[in-house]
């Protein structure tokens, strides 16, 4: 296996896992972690999806928790190459499969109505100046809403998932209102929200959000994660869940 | 002053202010009072409405917040005597009207697209089975959807509320969902949402949710209330909010 240029490799958090990082490409953040975390699984088979999958880090992590087939998409060659190199030296190919598609125009391959369960890290940003473009298009595409949108997001979300399966998202909160009601929009109805609030006392700057498709209405709110202590380290109840050690209670049973 | 058959006199909390309660016709909860310090209002002048106003607890909190005009409108005639009987007791009839009235029939004289802000805690409950509707009328009525749904109060809202005008409303978080598209659908933007957690690690219990009308897109995710700590008393947190010490930082400058 060979590191490119400035590829790093770093260990996920709470796993025996490898994976392939790049700071001028992409270096996945808690965001992404938190979400494969949070979202519903099934534990013995299925199917789950990753929309706008980068280098494959919600995959990874998904795959320690569930012995579902797993399918990542990215838009970009070079993380989808990133992810597909990690895959195979985790020795995971029997498990995760790596697309390189724009979620737009998803190959007819690739089944709709059919995942038990779609999850999402998507661009946070909806503009973006020429000059963030040009500096480093691979960061600009993972960050800003170029090549698609939360609504583009939530509706290929929809179409994949089958009915009565879960979408989960990672977002910032400031967009809680267009998730929801895009949610609503496209059959996904909001079950399930936690906010991530970086220290207690201030407001929170993410927000989990998981729907199921033809869902009964009713959300529940879970109890908050902060992050950081006052003394600036993770909380013990932070590093629980960001290294999977509540997996039980996260993976409780979905209304 | 007179109190009716089982009347009886509480203090507000972190008031001097008097009001008449019946357990067996209205009694204010915690939510009300979280309602009435979470909302923004104007500190000097302009006016505010309370929506299903009950007793009158929410004028009279905003009351030793504001020296807007206050308006509480409310359907039953009992709890609508009470409110009055209360204002008389606590000298506010100078700032204080109470309203007998049907949000979905108000008199013309109540000006629409006028008031700074206006606050609701609506009845709960969807469904009401006919031996609850029986039992209890006053509380079934308070309680239940029987007079108005939440599309109502969110639509009588908007109506009633000026352009960037605030609306603020406390509900479950199970109607979380319905609240924030309602809201989009009468051009109330959401834009500040707080959880209320019962205890540390419990799912929320309240939401309280406020938005502005024509505002643009954007929320804000306070960091949440836990109502007791695991000794069973009220947090310090809690009781700072509830009693209205931290009103600066609830009254911070809206979005």
């Amino acid at each position: 296996m060979q590191l490119c240029n400035d590829e790093r490799l770093d260990y996920i958090a709470g796993s025996h896992l490898k994976i392939i990082q790049s700071p001028s490409v992409f270096s996945f953040s808690i965001d992404a972690v938190l979400l494969a975390r949070f979202a519903y699984v099934p534990i013995q088979k299925g199917h789950l999806l990753d929309l706008c999958t980068g280098n494959g880090v919600i995959p990874f992590i998904l795959a320690t928790r569930s012995k579902a087939r797993i399918t990542g998409v990215e838009i970009q060659e070079r993380l989808y190459e990133m992810a597909k190199r990690s895959n195979a030296l985790n020795s995971l190919d029997h498990h995760i499969s790596f697309l390189h598609a724009d979620i737009n125009h998803l190959p007819s391959t690739l089944k709709r109505n059919f995942y038990d369960t779609v999850t999402c890290n998507p661009p946070y940003f909806e503009t973006i100046t020429e000059n963030e473009r040009n500096r480093n298009p691979h960061l600009a595409i993972a960050r800003h809403e170029i090549h698609c949108t939360l609504e583009d997001v939530i509706r290929v979300s929809s179409q994949c998932v089958k009915s009565k399966g879960k979408v989960a998202l990672v977002h910032r909160p400031e967009r809680l209102t267009d998730m929801i009601v895009l949610m609503r929009k496209y059959r996904i109805e909001p079950k399930r929200v936690q906010f991530v609030h970086p220290k207690e006392g201030k407001d929170a700057n993410m927000v989990l959000l998981e729907g199921i498709k033809d869902g009964r209405s009713g959300m529940i709110c879970l109890n908050p994660i902060t992050v950081y202590s006052t003394t600036g380290t993770y909380t013990e109840a932070f590093k629980q869940v960001y290294e999977g050690e509540r997996m039980e209670d996260l993976n409780h049973e979905s209304l």
